[in-house]
């Protein structure tokens, strides 16, 4: 395998997580419920008030993955890490890049004092569940995820 | 009914909104889980780097009842608001302090922008989905949370 790194995101990687946003959404079975757009996407992660914070995973001069997460405050246990999104393009996948990328997540996590890190993940994707038993995760079924619109 | 107030939270609220949580950890069956430390509720929201924001009930002097959120980001929507809790004391359920509540988080979202407001429920607490219904809230229960512990 090609040597991969992973390092910070920066301002000109957004158009390619973008894209690899869209790839996932496409097998999470929801192709046209990405409606962000690139200035906002680009503002809200490193404008002059970020929400949100990214590395990516680097192979071959290409992005080929990336995790990006923001702050969640728990008023039960306080700071933790909340993990919108961890992926890595589908031809570059089984190779250990999630690894990487989680390896490297949980480092932030402890450096920044989060009291854990916490995502979702769709009931049916086994392949992202197998892999998230790895890291001794827990999952629990008893929450649902609840939405209004705020036009 | 006395009159209630909705204002903004500030930190002299924090050890009430800590009892709140507290009560509501209980009647969610996880009356242990409440680890949180009063010195970093406070910093977490009104220290330098705020990573909430919260609003409050108040009614006959004291706070009955609050709704803490921040800034979640979308990779798919773009920024929303997080509505990590929203409770009301139980001598004061019933009376329209939610409602209350939930109506000036719905001004918040639109006067910041937000895409929406995103949260979670418990699957068998009736009581709140049923209020949820009430501003069209879309349910979804394809979701597993899941949590990892970064020592």
């Amino acid at each position: 395998m090609p040597p991969v790194s992973i390092r910070p995101a920066q301002i000109t990687d957004c158009p390619r997580m973008l894209e690899l946003v869209q790839e996932l959404a496409t097998y999470e079975r929801a192709p046209n419920e990405v409606t962000i757009e690139i200035e906002h996407f680009m503002e809200s992660g490193f404008g002059p008030n970020p929400v949100y914070w990214a590395i990516v995973a680097e192979a071959e001069g290409q992005v080929i993955g990336f995790a990006l997460y923001y702050v969640r405050f728990s008023t039960w246990k306080g700071r933790k890490m909340y993990l919108e999104d961890i992926l890595v393009t589908e031809a570059w996948r089984g190779k250990g890049v999630g690894s990487l990328l989680m390896d490297e997540l949980i480092t932030i996590a402890r450096e920044k004092g989060f009291k854990g890190i916490t995502w979702q993940v769709l009931d049916w994707n086994e392949p992202a569940i197998n892999f998230y038993k790895r890291y001794a995760a827990k999952f629990d079924r008893e929450w649902l995820n609840v939405t209004i619109d705020t036009p």
